[in-house]
């Protein structure tokens, strides 16, 4: 491609709302125009990147097996009727009615619709296992969109479904998934994890998440040094602490603490350290109020606490209004102490081991020091409340947990039967007889992945692409091209030449000052740049940078070719 | 690919609803799934085609120095509101709302997008012209959705939008798209033809259809035997009559025809051809009725009269009790004699020259027989308000015209300012000053061409594709692989053989009996069958039968690589 054949729109100006370096990178680069509200044109360079994850995303998953379709994005309510999801699916689902008032949603996820197309297309254990996927645009109607296209609303993803007669058949599939999923995002270089998940609102029994590693990411995700163990925080199991609770030795006191309302605070107030503090959280359980009681450094984690019995699928912070009128006090003050017996205390593992803690004191400004389990606070029963922290063990046994940030780029879940029961999606087995099949579903944020790999990639000067997501490799650039037409036609043979080779490359043709070009490479995250000069011609050498490198260096344009591979 | 890891699905059972040969075919063929009215999945076999089509449009696109982004399908209301198109569009614009209540619509087309693109984008005459295409999904809000992809809701369309500073700048690139769309569609192996087409509701100066021949097709284009002019029939012009009109020689006489309302009744009944009848038709005029005259065996040109200045813009007809009210008869008794004087009699240009002539009687059950221009009935004015006929002469003066039946695949406009200026899409222009900028746009109907291409390329065994359109090119087909290993072994290699030299085969090792298996590869319509057999093994002979051969014939390997080129 020659530049000035091309629509390259740089901008030096970034948009106030743009938060994060993806955002406004794409935006600088010009990859991407916001339209609306979590709505984007992909510029022609966008474009060019999104299609070469979208390549790979297909190569790969054709070389697994699975089987190309295209559903349609508009799906009709009665569908998603069929498994409960119309109104389960919530405020992201995007509703309209056609001219005849009929109902549709903008695909959000294709679950229901694979299903149907399955029980009409599958009859026979013959024709399992399957693994059908599509690659397309899906809205989702975010309450906030933000962060350009890592949270829009209409973006592109790679979607498939997989069916089968037998579990042991769905977790051979789910493997082959897995190891695509790990060659799709080591094929374009980036550095990621494949963590152990939740399974979430989807369901099913086994789940992995692939995270692109970046400081910003919104993930947590926890590994071990010592082995391979690595999970989404939400999943990460904390293990049961080694020690015993101590015996209690100091005596239960309420102390005055009339500001101190956070762990910080009254552990500073007291003159003790947060660890030896008990937090304690009352939520809206099933029947009425719960207790968590944590240590005071530690984190509730949500999505264990949703799966308590007593909570039963949701982690909701009781009101301040709800606590004054169980417990006369306000949030801040709360404890195990005295707690009313109608509400079940549940403490985390490593608070359930502490003696002479401190804890709120139920009445305002007030705590308790010297408290302790069974003499004086009851516990209803101890669980896995927390996340886990930088240090903690690793729940395989092996090695110590670090914590790192991903971003969510794929997921894998062996859905089970969920859906395909809720569809009647059955076929007859070897012994003839109908049997509901058995399903996995495996997606890629397309879209997402450009985003993910400029957060992990990017410096003061922009992009930096990995080769195989670059929108080219190699950018020759022409210093003065109208005043010396033989350095111009140097570059436009380089340019062919690399191109001849399969070495997709930019001639940048437009005549601007060295110093715009340059930026304007680095900017887009070209990965190797060429100046062709009137100097280096009679030289013999062309100078070169790779987009990391500090300095330029003089090589031969055979250097060059063999330096590309 | 081979079919045993494949999902080939076709079926015996037509659906009633399929009423045309590509609608029937691709559902047996297992192409397409219906999920709601105009709503199909691709399945994975349909999804070959679609993208066979979709990537030669895109290398023709690209060659042709279009550059291709992609812009959301969500679109905001406040853009179509700018352009007026929101009301106008009328009911195949779906309308949504969001979550936060804003409207939004499911793009039908993109002009309002790409002009707001390149108002923001666009800033000086130096980077015009520039020409943006996109492959996308599109929805149009069908009232009756049918024929399959034909007439889909939700369907592919690849649309092109080009941005000058001049009308001459926009010509030379009209004619780029044009030649693009004509290499595109020979490419694909379509027989089809460009065509003059009249600008419609996108609005513009010049357009082209893009016909792809078949008797099914909807549309109806005239074209000359003696030149290159071709023409919408819609658009095409009946050039006047060469003859002037003769003196009148008969009388006026009312005459009975109780119960005869047609042209065809009327003529019989009074023993004279349709020609030598006057039919009149009342519309809806801008001012109260108006009334068109043509010749009994012609039929009046709705979008002709449309444009006709007492019509403005609609052709609309009145209705029975309009007319009773106005004429006091009923529609089938109307004609020109001793109509109102309010009411503006057009007459056709053939109609014109007629004398003696036999029309309405303007009372229930009569007609008039020796009518006469001037001397019975008013002239308002004479115009061109017919479709022309097999037989006609060329409007451009060369040879006579015939009628085929097309399928319009691909749309080519001269758009001028009308979008540009309603969003005030400018740029500077090389005095500094800013100018509004000239537009086209160019459609072509992805899915349209996989339905139109069985129309026009089918028989009584399914469908025939053309080599570029087809999923694969080779069928090699193996009889009784599980029992004979070097007869399955022998397919084998001759299908990778085959797609190592970059012929595209698929290998049928499913173990159907021969003829399941013929019948499959001739239904989906491959071009090239093969097949491998134990007596051919030992004759070192492959049996060749081409889609459209009657007899299959035995050749060798090497014959096979020559005829496949």
């Amino acid at each position: 491609m020659r530049l000035s054949q091309f629509h390259l729109a740089t901008v030096k100006e970034i948009p106030a709302d743009a938060e994060i370096a993806s955002h406004k990178l794409m935006l600088r680069a010009g990859m991407i125009r916001r339209l609306a509200s979590g709505l984007y044109t992909w510029s022609p360079l966008g474009l060019r990147v999104l299609r070469k994850v979208e390549n790979v995303v297909r190569e790969e998953m054709n070389r697994a097996g699975a089987i190309e379709l295209l559903m349609p994005s508009v799906q009709p309510r009665e569908l998603w009727e069929e498994t409960g999801r119309w109104e389960k699916f919530g405020g992201q689902l995007l509703k309209i009615k056609d001219r005849k008032q009929q109902e549709f949603c903008y695909g959000p996820t294709h679950e229901e619709v694979i299903t149907d197309f399955a029980r009409n297309e599958l009859k026979s254990y013959k024709q399992l296992p399957v693994n059908f996927y599509q690659i397309q645009t899906k809205f989702r109607d975010e309450i906030r969109p933000r962060f350009g296209v890592m949270r829009a609303r209409e973006f592109l993803m790679k979607d498939a479904y997989s069916f089968h007669l037998t579990q042991e058949s769905l977790a051979a599939t789910y493997a082959v998934m897995y190891q695509a999923y790990t060659r799709i995002f080591t094929r374009l270089g980036l550095s990621f994890r494949a963590v152990q998940a939740d399974t979430g609102a989807i369901g099913g029994n086994a789940s992995h998440e692939f995270q692109v590693l970046a400081d910003s990411g919104e993930d947590a995700i926890a590994f071990s040094d010592g082995s391979d163990y690595a999970a989404n925080i939400e999943k990460a199991e904390a293990l049961a602490p080694t020690n015993t609770r101590p015996t209690a030795t100091a005596a239960l006191q309420q102390v005055a603490t009339p500001t101190q309302k956070t762990i910080e605070d009254v552990a500073a107030f007291l003159g003790v350290s947060p660890d030896r503090c008990v937090k304690t959280l009352l939520l809206r359980g099933r029947d009425g109020l719960v207790a968590l009681c944590l240590r005071g450094d530690h984190q509730v984690n949500e999505v264990k606490a949703a799966k308590l019995d007593e909570l039963g699928g949701e982690s909701i912070l009781a009101s301040e209004e709800e606590i004054l009128a169980a417990i006369g006090t306000r949030p801040g003050f709360i404890g195990p102490v005295g707690l009313p017996d109608s509400i079940p205390v549940i403490v985390d593992r490593d608070a359930a081991v502490l003696a002479d803690f401190v804890c709120g004191g139920n009445a305002d400004g007030t705590h308790c020091t010297g408290a302790n389990w069974a003499r004086d606070a009851r516990i209803s029963r101890i669980a896995d409340i927390r996340n886990v922290v930088e240090g903690d063990r690793s729940p395989d046994g092996e090695g110590i947990l670090h914590i790192a940030r991903g971003i969510e780029v794929g997921h894998v879940f062996q859905l089970g039967t969920k859906y395909a029961e809720a569809l009647d999606a059955v076929v007859l087995n070897d012994q003839g007889k109908t049997q509901v099949m058995t399903m996995g579903c495996y997606g890629i944020g397309v879209s997402r992945i450009v985003a993910a790999a400029i957060e992990q990639r990017h410096d003061d000067a922009g992009i930096v692409w990995p080769e195989a997501m670059a929108p080219w490799r190699v950018a020759v650039c022409v210093i003065n091209p109208k005043h010396l037409p033989e350095v111009s036609e140097a570059a436009q043979a380089l340019y062919e030449a690399l191109n001849a080779h399969g070495i997709e490359t930019v001639l940048d043709d437009r005549g601007l000052r060295p110093g715009g070009m340059f930026a304007d490479m680095e900017l887009i995250g070209i990965p190797h740049r060429v100046v062709i000069s009137d100097r280096g011609l009679t030289a013999g050498t062309l100078e070169y940078r790779g987009r990391t490198e500090t300095e330029s260096r003089a090589i031969t344009q055979e250097q060059l070719f063999d330096l590309l591979g």
